[in-house]
C-alpha cells in the first residue's frame, strides 16, 4: 500500500525541496502530528513541538503563535499532500475508490489517531473547528469533479449537488469511526458507496 | 420545545423518585453533565464534580473511581432517559421524527456540548469509547423496531437490517455535527431520511 502523504511516513525534513523556511515548517508540522498521535490533544505543547523539531521555541511561537494556530495549519498541509481526486471513468468505481481511500485513512493507526486528536480539538476550540471545516472543504472541492463528470457522462440526474454526494459517501465512516469501537471494513466502504449511488440514483441530492 | 430528557433541563435532585442513593446518582451525574457542557472535557475533575454536586468527595470515589468510570454511568443514564421510538405508522415519518430528534439534540446548545465533550473523550480513552459505543447500540436497539415494522407492513425489503438503517439515518447529522460549522438544519433531517429511504427502497440493507 502506498503511502497517501508525508503523514504516513518519515521523510527527514532536509530531503524535501523548499529551502530553509519549508523545511522548518515540515519539521515543526510532522513533530505536532507525531505529538497528536502519540499523547493526543493533552500531549500537545508548544515548546515540546519545537523540542521534537529541533527547532528553536522563538521561532514556533513567533510563526504559529498558539496550538490551535499550529493545528490549523497542520491541516491545510494535509489537504495540500492529500490523494488527487479518483478518476476510473465511472461514478461507482470513483466512490469506491473514494470510500476505500478513506476507510483505509481512518483505520490506519497513526492517521486514525491523528484525525481522533483533530475533531477532539475542533470540539472544543473554534480555530481548530473553523480549520477542521475548511479541510473538509478543501478535499470535498477535490473529489467533486467525480460527480461533476458523472452528470456529464449521464450517470447521475441533473443538478445533482456534488459536495453533498462526496459528503454522504463519507460520512457513515467516519461516524462508526467516532462513536462505534469495531474497525471499519471494505464492507462499510462498499455500503457507503451502494446507499450514496441508490440516493444519486433517486434524485435525492438534485438541488431544489 | 418539550425536553427530551434530564440533560435538558436542571430539576433539583430532591424532587426525583428512588430514595438517598438514586439522588446522590442523579446530582452527580448532572454535575458531571454541566461540567462537561460548560468547560469541556478540561473541566471535569471528580473532586470538583462532587463539590458542584454538593456530596462528599469520597463518596464519588468509591463509587465512580475515575473520569471515565464517571461518563460511562453518564451514558447509561443518558440512554435510560432518553425517548422512545418513535411510532408513526409509516417508515418514512418514523425515520423523520428520529432525524428530528437527532437534529434537535445535537443542535441544542446544552445537549449539543454535552455530545462533542464525550466523543471527544472517547477518541482518547477506551472505557469511555466503550460506553459511547454501547449508548448508540441502546439507541439503535431502542430505534430498530421502526424498521422492523415497516418490513412486517411490506414498506421494506425483507431482510434489511434494522441497526444499520438506524445508522445510516444518523451518520449525516453526526458528520456535519463533527467536521462542520454551519448549524444542522431540518433540511439535513430531511436529507438523511430521503438518503436512508432511497438505500432501503434499493435493498442496500439487506443481509447477505
Amino acid at each position: 500500500m502506498k503511502p497517501q502523504s508525508r503523514y504516513d511516513v518519515r521523510v527527514p525534513p532536509s530531503t524535501r525541496p523548499g529551502g530553509r523556511t519549508a523545511a522548518v515548517r515540515d519539521a515543526v508540522l510532522r513533530a505536532a502530528a507525531d505529538l497528536l498521535i502519540e499523547d493526543g490533544l493533552e500531549g500537545i505543547e508548544l515548546t515540546a513541538v519545537a523540542q521534537r523539531a529541533g527547532v528553536g521555541k522563538s521561532t514556533v511561537y513567533r510563526r504559529w503563535g498558539s496550538v490551535p494556530g499550529l493545528v490549523a495549519d497542520l491541516l491545510v498541509d494535509m489537504a495540500d499532500t492529500s490523494s488527487p481526486r479518483p478518476s476510473t471513468g465511472a461514478l461507482r468505481t470513483d466512490l469506491l475508490a473514494q470510500a476505500k481511500l478513506v476507510r483505509r485513512t481512518l483505520a490506519d493507526g497513526r492517521q486514525g489517531r491523528l484525525f481522533k486528536a483533530i475533531i477532539a480539538a475542533a470540539t472544543c476550540d473554534a480555530v481548530t473547528a473553523n480549520a477542521l471545516a475548511d479541510f473538509y472543504r478543501n478535499r470535498i472541492d477535490e473529489v467533486s469533479p467525480v460527480v461533476v463528470d458523472a452528470v456529464a457522462r449521464g450517470e447521475a440526474p441533473r443538478g445533482t449537488d456534488p459536495a453533498e454526494v462526496i459528503r454522504q459517501l463519507s460520512a457513515p465512516l467516519y461516524y462508526r469511526f467516532l462513536t462505534d469501537t469495531r474497525p471499519l471494513t471494505t464492507a462499510d466502504a462498499e455500503r457507503a458507496v451502494a446507499v450514496t449511488v441508490a440516493a444519486v440514483d433517486a434524485g435525492v441530492f438534485v438541488k431544489g
